[in-house]
């Protein structure tokens, strides 16, 4: 622990982008997941659309709002680079009452996109959350880790 | 559960906003919380911090994030109606090696303020997460969910 | 004629905002309305997906992106004053191989939401190009025009 | 059309944007042009406009529009790309009481720039509508289509 | 001095928005005004423009890019409320080599419109400065302040 | 000055972006300066705070607020090119009671970071400006100029 240090702090503490200028650019690519935990019955209604409509419009809803968050992950998270993402794709699996989100994010460029995929997948919980609050409240985002990680200084696997 | 129904679709199941135009004003807050639970040598190295800067620059970092988020929720959430949030507070607090963030928005308005709450809370603790992940990758972001909420039909307390 | 002018220039001849600081509030609604026509061909393709899903993801994925540009339809056009839109509905209907989209916005506000409506209806209108266009290029999107407009200085009814 | 398939859908029928990270930058263009039909009594105004300062204040605003427009394409298509856009230029002449539009864009890169035209000529017509509907709301945006594109795996040129 | 704070920090120094929830809504104006002044040469440059096409292109642009900019100092200043601006003016004039841009700002709402006034100023002479850098980088923008603020708790003129 | 015109103006004088498709990327790199004057008795309260917290919320939240700005100039400078900048630092030094902002920003790519550098700072002394002035609008945000620029067409040093 002792070599290591918070990147985003300069010599004065103060919050400063990591300088990526001189790294070479490398194919990377991030996946993040997120359990997002509904009463049965909200979880019911929810399948029940699925029924009718395949992976039906909450879920799409929340796809589309995912992918619209992970290109803008740099206007959020103030110490992010801004990429041109080159790949975002969403995969969702019911666990029971749990869904569960993975959002993949891809990138040939010098800086990891690990924060677009954890953005990604924290705008598409809130979206499932807010299109199935009227049901109720009683719902929880939880569980939102990086799950794979390739292509910088270090691979990362769970 | 059966005169209720998902409110961000309509009579097609297709998504869409709900209309509040003849609704009336009233003063709404809402309390959302995460917890970004660390390794405890994360922890200490963002305390060390701390004990000089007082907040320290990582949690400081993330509540100006946290709160320039709650101000685009509208532009995050696809059915989120935009709104003037009034106030906008953070509160966080070490429990053990979690850190535990609270995030209070006040509106005087015809809409609820929990989805901001929600994503202020979000994007704060995507932001410890990335000022910390140099150090460990090892960080989970957990257990976000509405604990207040006044002003609406109905009041919630968790 | 005579006494009209473009009520976006000031004495200057120089862009401006309409100052309505010192307007009445009063209810508000627009409906903007554009087609897009395409090949039998993609219109079939995009049909048999609703067939399976309802109005399916090209149209689903439309109305999302409508409904999110309309939330920023004073980003996009200069002079538009910023607006907390109340309400947006989609609808939309094939009229054989053309889609038809309308955008209904409303608001309880001191100016008009038509450009709200028209921008929502374009931006549907260039998403279901977008995920067409993989399968022709000869997507033509025409006849943009505002339909209904109410609650301003002057109604209108196409 | 058997081979062809909504490429902005995945094998769900979910939307998804097209992984982009193993194709080769190449030099690319797109065209995309718009019409505005306008009473004669609007255009007049216009261009008188015109005759004191050339293009006059409604074309300039419509151009800045549409420029900074394309820049933000991605955020306003759910789909597309975040690309670093290298040249946008309008051009614009009258056919009567038609103003007709096109917006050219140019970028090195991984996929085509035509939604960033379509995009950047249709803020451009909203533009010199939002300007022009003080004196008239018989206005019509028609006819966008894209009418040249290099660069990609198949040119188009109308 | 004594009894006055920081308003934008709270109990524990952390940065923190006016809680505005409770305040009655006043007509409030500002003005902010800022210098650019530029080389000779540029100058005439730019004022030869103007002869042929009034304000000319450098200026309409910088308003343009001033007056949109005003609308989002809501996402540029962290502690900044977002605002429903109601009107937005800019007036420009040149003493000698030095272009002098004055921003107008009004509003009906619960907290003053300064910042908005400030920041559309700023960007209006950065745009100028943008435009006229190809001739000479040896442009200083300077002397930006508040000139006049009313509707608050205390009245400004300087 | 013969040879010279503005950049940003076509043909037409209509403004537009300069097309730098067929350009070489370069390391490029930019360092723009503004000073902020303030009454004696806020410069004590903002450097109490440093004597607390070091640099103090004041200084951090000016910038991190300046970083997110470099990051949307495209956005608010209309002919600006978008970049994917790839470091941005800030350097603080109080003069008295002058504090002086650097901004630097670095780039391999076809256009400079200048306005990138200009706008940080700018954004960054709004801060700073918005945080004080519960104390005194008596603030000036003065001589906001470039002092270097390397890896352009010529290199500049002030």
């Amino acid at each position: 622990m002792n070599e290591k240090a918070l990147s985003h702090l300069d010599e004065n503490q103060m919050p400063t982008m990591v300088d990526v200028a001189h790294k070479q650019q490398t194919y990377r690519m991030a996946r993040a997941q997120v359990k997002v935990i509904m009463p049965v019955e909200v979880m019911q209604n929810v399948q029940n659309q699925e029924l009718i409509v395949k992976k039906g419009p909450v879920i799409q809803t929340a796809i589309i709002a995912g992918t619209m968050a992970v290109k803008k992950t740099w206007d959020l998270i103030p110490m992010c680079h801004p990429l041109a993402i080159e790949s975002i794709k969403f995969e969702t699996i019911w666990q029971k009452n749990v869904l569960v989100i993975d959002c993949i994010c891809k990138l040939t460029g010098k800086t990891g996109v690990e924060m677009e995929a954890m953005t990604g997948a924290s705008i598409a919980a809130l979206t499932v959350y807010d299109m199935c609050k009227a049901l109720s409240h009683d719902i929880l985002i939880t569980d939102l880790r990086l799950i794979e990680k390739t292509g910088g200084k270090s691979d990362i696997k769970a």
